[in-house]
This record gives C-alpha cells, structure tokens and sequence, in this order.
C-alpha cells in the first residue's frame, strides 16, 4: 500500500508541496472549496497523474468533466519520476458554481516530485535491492522478506582488546564485510532539499542494538563516522543530497528475552520551518532488519576444528585426538596446560554455533556461566577473526553443573508431526519436577529459546550426578532414514549382554583389568548378583526411558530411530548428589563424532574371546551405518574425574547449507 | 496425541507399571525377547485392549496370532476405566522359536489403570471443564482453547495495605472469586499412591508471575495455604488422593517486554524410589492459562464513573461535570483538594481499563508515571474492592509530558485492511525524528504492546508544547458507519470559518470576552491579519495532518469518518518548548464524552449574532450525529495552565461486550 499524504489547497495562493515517487497525494479539495461550489474540475500538466476516486459518485452532466464537490470524492495524485526543477508540475483544481460554465476560483498546486528510498538487502540475495516490496516487514520462508544484520562480534584484529562491535569504529574493510549494508537514495532539484530535513533514525527501544556508520567518499574505513547507536538515536542526513549515502549496519545483541531481533530504521523528510516551530514530517521510508540468531550445529554436520586440552598426564588422549581429527583433515587445536591450569572440560566452557546473512557468515562461540579455569580461553583463545564471540550477562548466583554445556546439545534436522525443524532442536538438560531441582539458568535458557529457530526441548538430566545430557545421548550420522540415529546409554541393554555372556560361560570374565587402583576384581557375575547395582540402574533407566518418551515425541523419532548403547550407572555417595548417577564404566555415549569417525571412550570391559564384549557389542550396533570406532583410553584422565571424550573436547563445523531465514514459522 | 510411555518388560519376573488413562504405554517386546526369539504373541486380561501396530508387517502364519520380533511392529496397550486394585490388568508376552508351537518364554505386564487430569476452564465457558482437547496450548479466536487468569489486583478489605496478590493469604470467598480454579483429579486404587508422588509444579521462570492456593476441605478460606508461587516452583500434592483437590490461582503480573503472559501448570507423577536414588517421572499432565490482558476504553463505551479534582475555585466547573454525569445516569467522584493539593490533571495521572476472564472481570486503573500531587490518589483511592490497580516499576529517569496519560488514548473497534481490531488500537503520543525528541517510556510502551490486544500506533505529539493526543483528537460516537467520528482539531478550518464571518461583515466581531485580564481586544480581523499566527497554524496544521494520514492507514479510515473541528493554536514562549503549540482559545477537542453527551471547553469564540460562532460551527458538525454539546467554561481554572476539560477527568467506562479471548491472532 502506497504511503499517502493529505496535502490542502487554497485559492488564495498556489500551494507548493514535494511529492516522493511512490507514494500519493491526495488533496484536500472540499476544504479549499469557496463558499457556494458546487462541482469541481483538474487539469494537470505533464508528468503529473491523477485518478479520481468513488465510483459511486458519477460525474456532473457538462461538456468538461467534473466532479460534485463531496467528501466522497477523493482527488489522487500521483507523479513517475524526479523533478529536473523546483515546482515542475502542476494540479489545478478549478472550482464552479452550479449551472455555470466559468470557474468562480481556482486552487493550484505546484509539485517537485523527489526520489527518496531507504533501502537492504530485504529480498536477501547478498547485496542491496531496490523496490523490494514489503521491506517494511519481516517475514519468514523462501518467499519472505526482509533484511539481516549480524551481531559484529567477532575480533578481526588481532591486537584488539575486544570484540569489532565494541567501538564506534570500523577496524578495517575486513571489519566492513561483517556489517549488511543500506543504502539512502536521494534524487530531486538540488535546491530542493535545502528547505528540507532528512533525519535517518531508529526507534529509541532500538538504538541500543545496533551501530550505524556512515560511509565518507574517498576517506579510508577508519573515518567512516558511528551516526546511529546507543548514544544516537537519530541524524541528520546533509551533504550532497542528489546520490547515494551509503550506511554500514552492524548488530550489537541477539535476540533475547526482551528483543525480538527485529530493527527498524526509517528516513523522514521534515519540512524545515522558520524559527523555532517544530518541523512536520512529511514522508517517512523504512526497512527492517532482523538480527541473525545463534545457531548451533549437531553432530551430522562436518568438523572444522577439534579442540581439546593438554595436561601433564594425557599425552595419549591428545595423540589420539590428533589422529581422529586428521582423518577427517580437520585441524586440531590443543589449549595448552597454561591457559587451562588443569581444567580439561572444554565441552562445558563452551558452545560453538554460527551467524549467518545472505552475504556473510561466521562461527561464534557461546562462552557458558560455568566459570571454572578454562574461563578466559573462549574469549582469548577462540574469539578471532572470522570468530565471534557471545556471553551472556550473569549476576551474582553460583552457576551449577547443569550450566555447563556438556547439557547442550542439539539434534539433527527432523520432522515432527508434519512441522519441520530443519536446524534440529537444541536440548537442554533441565530438571522435571522433583522437590529440589538444579537447572540452567534462566537468561541462558531465554536466550535459547529467543534464537526461535532450534526450538529447544528440555530434558530430565537432574538424575545424574554431573548432570549433563552428553551423558546419556549422541547423535551419530546414518546414512538411511533421517540421515542419522540417536543413541542412548542403557543399562538394561548392558544386563542383557552380561546375562548373555554369563550364559554363554564368561561369568568370571573381569571388568576394569589394570585399571583398578586394589586389587578387586570386578566380574560378570559379581556385576549381575550386585542387587543394589541393578536396583539402582533400574531407576535411572526408567529416567532414561522418559527422556527416551520425550525425544520420540518432540523429535518425531521412532524406535527405529533409536540404539540403545550398553552403559551402567551407579549411585554417586558424595553428599550432594548421594543416589544420583555416575557412568560405573567410562561412558560409551560420550563420544567425539566427526563424520564417520566416533572416538568412543575405552570401556575397559569383560574380555572374552580376547575382545571386550562392551566394544564388540557397540561395533556389533553402529558399524552396519558405516561407523568408524576407534575406542580411547580416558580412563584416568577424565572418567575417573566423572567425564569422557566429549566433555573432553569440543568442534567447531561447518553450517548447515540450510538457510535459516528460509524456515517456516507460525 | 496421547502421551506415549516406553515400558521395559522381563521374561525373568512380572513387571508392575501404573497405567494413566488416555495415554499409552508401548512395550519393549524386542528389548526383553530371549536369544534365539522368532516371533511373539500378546494376550490380555479383561479391561486391557492392545494394538499391534506397523502395517507393512505381517503376521507370522500360525493358528494362533503371531508377530514377527521386529523393532517395527510397535504393541501398544491401553485401559478405559481407573482400576479398583493393584495389578488388575495383565499383558502376557509369550515369545516362540521359529516353527515351534510351545513359547520359549513370557514376559508379564501387569497394570494399575489410574486417572491423573489436571483441568481448568479451558474451553473458556466459566466453569472447570475436564477432558478438554489441547488444554496444554493456548489459542486465539472463538474456536480457541486454554484457561484464563486474572491478575488478582484489587484489593477486596477495603482497610487492607496492598493488592489481594500482595500477600499469601486468600482474604475472603470474595478474593477467590478473581482467581481461577484448577483441579488435579486422581482417581485408582487407595494404596498404589503410596507408591508415587504426585508433583504440582510451574516452570522456574514463571513461578513468579502466578500463586496458587490449595482448598482445604471444610476449613476456612483463609486458611487456605500458598503452595506455588514466587517462593516455591513445585508442590507435593499429598492427602487423600481418590478425589478432587481443588486449587485456586491468581495471577501477580501482566503480560509484559519479556513475559508472553502464558503459564503451564504440571502435575507429573513419580515412582517413589527406595534410598537416594532420583524418582523417575512416569506421567505428567500439563494446563496452560494466559494472563487476561489490561484493556482501555474508547469513548464509545458506556461510562460507569466520573472523576474531577476540587480546588478553589472551580465550583462551577465540578457542578457542570455532575449535571453532565447525572443525564448518562453514571456516578461522579470528586477529588478533593487534600488528596490533589491543586494538581487538576487526573487524566494525566491515570488511565482507567479492566481485566476479563469468562467468570469475572474488574476495572484496573494504570497509575502512570507521571508523579504529581494527586500521586497517591489512583492507589489509595481507586484501587479498591472489584477495583484493581497497576502501576509499573520505574527507574530514576524523570517522566517527561508524554509519560502523562492524557497522552494515552484507545480509538473504537476498527476494521483495517481485512484485519480486525475488535478492541480498537491503543494510539500513544510519541515523536517522530525530531533531533531532539521527547517520548513515552519504553516499559510504558513494551507494556502497552505486550498486552496484544489493542495493537499500539504511535502518532507524534511532540510538535505540542505539553505533547498530548488528546489535544488534538477525540472519538465521538456516531449512529452509522463505523459507529464513531475521529474529531481532529484543525487550524485550516478555523481560518476558513473566521475568513468566511469576516467577509459576512463580522471582522470586528471580538474573542475571549470579559476573559482577557488586559484591555487588549481580539477581533477576527486581527487574527486573520496576524500573519506570525497564521505561519505558525500552517506548521501545526501539517504535524495534524501527518497525523491525519497515520490515522487513516492504521485505523483504516476515510475522509468521511473524519470531522475538522476549528481550532488555532500559538507557538509556546517558554524557553524548552519554545515553537510548540499551545491551544490559542480553550482547545474544543480536549471533551468529556458521555456516551451522546459531550462536555466540551467554551472557546469565548467571536460572537456573531449574539452566538459564539464557534460553538455555533461545533454544533452544526456534531448534532446532525445525534450528539448534545454542552460547552463548559474552564478558561482560568484548566485552560489557562494549559489543559481542558478532558485533562481534567476521567471516566471508568464499562467493557466491551466483545471477549478479548475471541480475537483471532497471526
């Protein structure tokens, strides 16, 4: 729909009024009538339009036509392109008496038709379009509309103490390459618009969201002038007003609790009035731009980067990793005993997801509340160039275990009941419903759920000591049904091989060989007679199995979907968390998967027929999808420490090649 | 779709398992088959139906019906009645060897059936209504479902400190009448509760926003205790459980920037575990409430309650408001000048709108932030029983004019390009892209918008010295169209109307008779020669019409729907709005409207032929609509401190008969 301006007429004197392409003027022909009118006529000059509207009105019999002067009667105008000169156009309206041939006044309005447009990327093919219908709005799927802004956060110098987007200046034109770009159009007489304003601004619940530069002709990046942001929510557009001011666009936050991701900026031309009488808008341009949210990326897709930690004990685990991650060619970054003081959860310090626009996409990492050694070295170590960097504000609280991101994960794409999630679901370790519960902190579950487009689903991992869903779920690629299968740790799966192996005679086959500090020795049978052992498990399979009910539902699984991977439990003993779950074997689920490739944590279990039954039984479920198992000893280095592989490492890879602004939203 | 629940068989012992009515549990028939298992077969105790689904399998042959092991064939079992026993029901799976007539072995079931239903007034009818369809989600529009809660923000004992919500206690059968019910239904054999918990319990980022009492049976209200709310996020329901326990909630915030408004209640049922180990939830039942949203009242409600401030001397003035309310049959309530110590502005200090939920509604005065003398008024005085109140928290930035509510307005129900607005749109006096601006709170306005039903448009009212809506516009109603008139105050029409008395011979004709304190004379001539006057009306007029133009596009109106009431403005002397309008003669927009009745500020117009021409004009605009127009004197006691007689009321207007809840939403 046209932007349309009432513009008043007299017959006292022409009246001047600029006129912007696209949009209507339509003329106030009843107000100005003189006294004792009756019927109406226009005449209009070349490059002017006009249409009179009311089809129920008929024109007054005459051999000119004319129009009854009634309120119904609307005049239109309408002009094609910018004026060369002030006042080029020109509506006469001549104003007749009834029953009279000669006009008894005349009210003349004289027009200079200026181009003004503010315009994005709203149609999101990588650069700016112009005449992009319903830029003004913001719409989702392949025919959606509307322009996107990244959050400037990564460090493309390397010197640089903070993130691009936390100065008013641009570093450099690499800098410039991470902001979408606007455009303000301009065209008319030149002296035109010396009697007028041009303020670009951004509504004041906005400003603080964004930064806007302002593109200099001929001077480097460095001098482009911040004219938009926290401290500006407006400014005034001077110079040459006959050509193209150029504006770079950078986000400053992502979509939260409070902020939709969704910016508006507009440009109003204001009449420029003498003295000190406020200056009336006239005609206002907007565009609208929604912020990329934070996306993170499961399993399925392909590794850029491992990361792990170096300590004094774990040369093995790191020689390990580095071959893993080469055969996949992906590079293998070691943080080193230095940055992590012994801290070796670098699943838990951090997430790493992506941003994306049309023209530009980088990895972020989410630095999580956990705060343990490690803390620095997401934003010292990780934040980069092409890298960026998000964390969230955080009070005064403790953060507990389930804010570690060992809890956050995410499935591969999925369909459920007939609606599409085609970035998969994030899942959040939570808790259900038990008098005393630990869960993630609420503004980092908001921001989650702000993201809109990986709609989490909160799971039950209170059950565990540590608490985290990496625990008890993987997701490893497959290459039938839904291009993947979701494992879960089963402690009755493990029983069941047991009982099987006992039958079949290894009753006396030992768990843990060389591995035990005393001189125990763990059984099969002793395994299977423990009646509190197998209490216990009991119990944490049937919270398994409700998770298990939970992701068949909200991931639209099926038990087809789903391999039950053997794993026992056992109660923890330490206060805190006494009765809750700790892997009573290192964790088979907690594994590093990179493409087919899954390092999976060494089991150390019964050996019979000089094979670990444990491993045989898990190449026995996962090589048939062309899985690769390479099984690791983290034995002392982290499942003794109540973690494995995964929470031992972290990956960045590669996005999705599907666009999240082509989903579909309700 | 049914809630699915995963159960775990043995073929080494029965299986117990609490089946909860009108979910499903789906067996692990592959999980518990023993080696060397071919095919099985279900059989059932009366009271217990099973489907085997997956209808690409077929049976295996054999005289009896079998079923291939297969992780496709999917055996889903149900029951229809809660059961009067533990164990009532059994499943029997008897597992076969290929070609073999005898089982190998069998896995029992054996199930308890027992009812679990939380339920509200989902279907919105005004009463709890059980077993209704998609009570766990919140839709829109007639054929909408989810239960409705009020904020409980009146205060009922009139001695009392606070709100009702301000405290854990329910005050009197009366407070619970602004609560709505919630029923958690337990229906099975006496002792297989023993075994489980239930568990009431809301998400931890809402628990804050809703308390909810547990009736006690034959105990008094009062003693009713708090069992969730900002203290507690989950509730042990204990007690005798083969009945109804009944719950009452309210609600303690309104929708709001990061609060959507919906909250989920959950009743889960855990098995109680022996020792420490974490209780593994079973079954959970979920009822989702909106909180009912804050709701103005346009000018074409029916008043209920007139208020206006007492001073010195504006007797008269107070004796006209209550001859005006006593010919609508509606109260009026006077402040008195100890509560307003001289500030008269109680439209600026409050706006008066309500709350509604298919048992009940209230009105619910917004205190605004604007803190003048008559400050405490809206609290100590308007809050009261069936009377809520709500004032948001403000932080130490001073409110500026426009956080005054006079500056707050809501237009009648519209219809605006096919998008229906049932409850009209909120329209907010803000600014437009001045360099300077002033503008409403962001918390007043994300406040506004949250509440979704009255879309907000913002209008710019900064080009006025004092900066409200509501010194240019009113809605009157009207018998046909769309049931209103949006009155605009308009300069052209004012000078139209005075050229046309001057050339009927009336230039000498004089203003603000006997109101003047100096000898200065007003004669239409000087007016219309006082060319400073004129240039400044022309700026305002354009401000008006920007306006104008905002108002037909976002209520959807035309030239017809609209009437220019004369009016002149001048710019303000006062050095911070210095150029900005103040009403030249008392401002004929700024009325009281009383259904047909319309108070409106005398403008001591020109007198010609012993009539103020004028009001004169006025009424040959309004009373062809039906409309009676009483115009006051409030010269010295409003107009001459810059406001009228609608700054100087208020009205509580009852509500519409159209139900929010019944809105349709994109």
């Amino acid at each position: 729909m046209s932007q349309q301006r009432w513009v008043r007429l007299s017959t006292e004197k022409p009246t001047s009024a600029v006129y912007v392409l696209g949009s209507e003027i339509s003329l106030d022909v009843c107000g100005s009538a003189p006294a004792g009118a009756y019927a109406f006529q226009v005449q209009k000059t070349l490059g002017v339009n006009y249409v009179v509207r009311d089809t129920n009105i008929s024109q007054v019999p005459s051999r000119v036509p004319r129009w009854p002067l009634d309120i119904r009667v609307e005049v239109v105008v309408t002009m094609n392109k910018s004026s060369r000169r002030v006042n080029e156009g020109k509506v006469t309206i001549s104003y007749y008496k009834a029953n009279e041939e000669t006009p008894m006044a005349k009210a003349v309005l004289l027009l200079t038709c200026v181009e003004i447009s503010l315009d994005a990327d709203s149609s999101r093919s990588g650069t700016v379009t112009k005449k992009v219908e319903n830029k003004k709005e913001w719409t989702w799927g392949p025919e959606g509309s509307g322009a996107i802004l990244l959050v400037n956060s990564d460090r493309e110098r390397l010197g640089a103490k903070d993130m691009d987007n936390q100065d008013e200046k641009v570093g450099s034109e690499k800098d410039l390459k991470d902001m979408s770009i606007m455009i303000l159009t301009t065209r008319g007489p030149d002296n035109i618009f010396e009697k007028y304003q041009l303020v670009l601004h951004v509504s004041a619940s906005e400003n603080d969201k964004v930064r806007v530069f302002h593109a200099q002709d001929g001077k480097p990046v460095s001098q482009y002038p911040a004219v938009l942001g926290p401290k500006n929510a407006s400014y005034e557009v001077k110079g040459n007003r006959n050509q193209e001011a150029v504006f770079y666009v950078e986000g400053l936050a992502f979509p939260d609790a409070n902020f939709s991701g969704l910016v508006s900026f507009h440009v109003t031309l204001l009449e420029n009035p003498p003295e000190k009488f406020p200056a009336p808008p006239i005609f206002s341009d907007t565009v609208v731009f929604r912020i990329a949210p934070w996306i993170m990326t499961p399993n399925t897709l392909q590794p850029r980067t491992v990361y792990v930690c170096r300590e004094r004990k774990n040369t093995d685990f790191v020689d390990a990793m580095k071959e893993l991650a080469s055969r996949t060619g992906c590079a293998l970054i070691i943080c080193e005993g230095e940055k992590n003081q012994g801290d070796r959860w670098i699943q838990d310090e951090m997430e790493i997801g992506y941003v994306q626009a049309p023209h530009e996409w980088f990895p972020v990492v989410f630095d999580s509340p956990r705060n343990g050694m490690l803390k620095d070295f997401p934003f010292k170590d990780v934040l980069g160039p092409d890298f960026g960097y998000v964390k969230l504000e955080q009070g005064d609280e403790t953060p507990s275990e389930l804010d570690c991101f060992g809890n956050l994960e995410v499935s591969p794409p999925v369909t459920v009941r007939g609606k599409q999630y085609p970035l998969g679901r994030i899942l959040i370790g939570s808790y259900i419903s038990r008098k005393e519960n630990r869960q993630m902190f609420k503004f980092v579950r908001d921001f989650l759920y702000a993201q809109k487009v990986q709609s989490p689903v909160e799971l039950d991992s209170d059950w565990l000591a540590v608490g985290h869903v990496d625990e008890f779920l993987a997701f490893v690629p497959a290459p039938d049904r839904k291009g993947f299968r979701l494992l879960l740790a089963s402690p009755s799966a493990c029983y069941k091989l047991l009982k099987e192996k006992e039958q079949e005679g290894y009753g006396d086959a030992l768990m843990f060989e060389g591995k035990l500090d005393t001189c125990d020795q763990v059984k099969i049978k002793c395994i299977l007679n423990d009646q509190e052992l197998r209490s216990s498990n009991e119990y944490f399979q049937k919270s398994i199995d409700w998770n298990r009910d939970t992701l068949k539902r909200e991931l639209g699984l099926t038990e087809e979907d789903i391999i039950d991977i053997p794993q026992l439990f056992k109660p923890a003993t330490l206060e805190i968390v006494a009765g809750k779950a700790i892997a009573y074997f290192p964790d088979l689920v907690n594994m590093l998967v990179l493409e087919r490739h899954l390092g999976i944590p060494k089991p150390f279990g019964p050996i019979v027929n000089k094979e670990c039954c444990l491993e045989r039984e898990v190449r026995r479920l996962l090589e048939p999808l062309g899985l690769s198992c390479t099984f690791i000893d983290d034995y002392k280095t982290y499942h003794r420490m109540y973690g494995e592989i995964h929470c031992g490492t972290n990956v960045c890879r590669k996005p999705f090649s599907f666009k999240w602004w082509n989903m579909t939203m309700p």
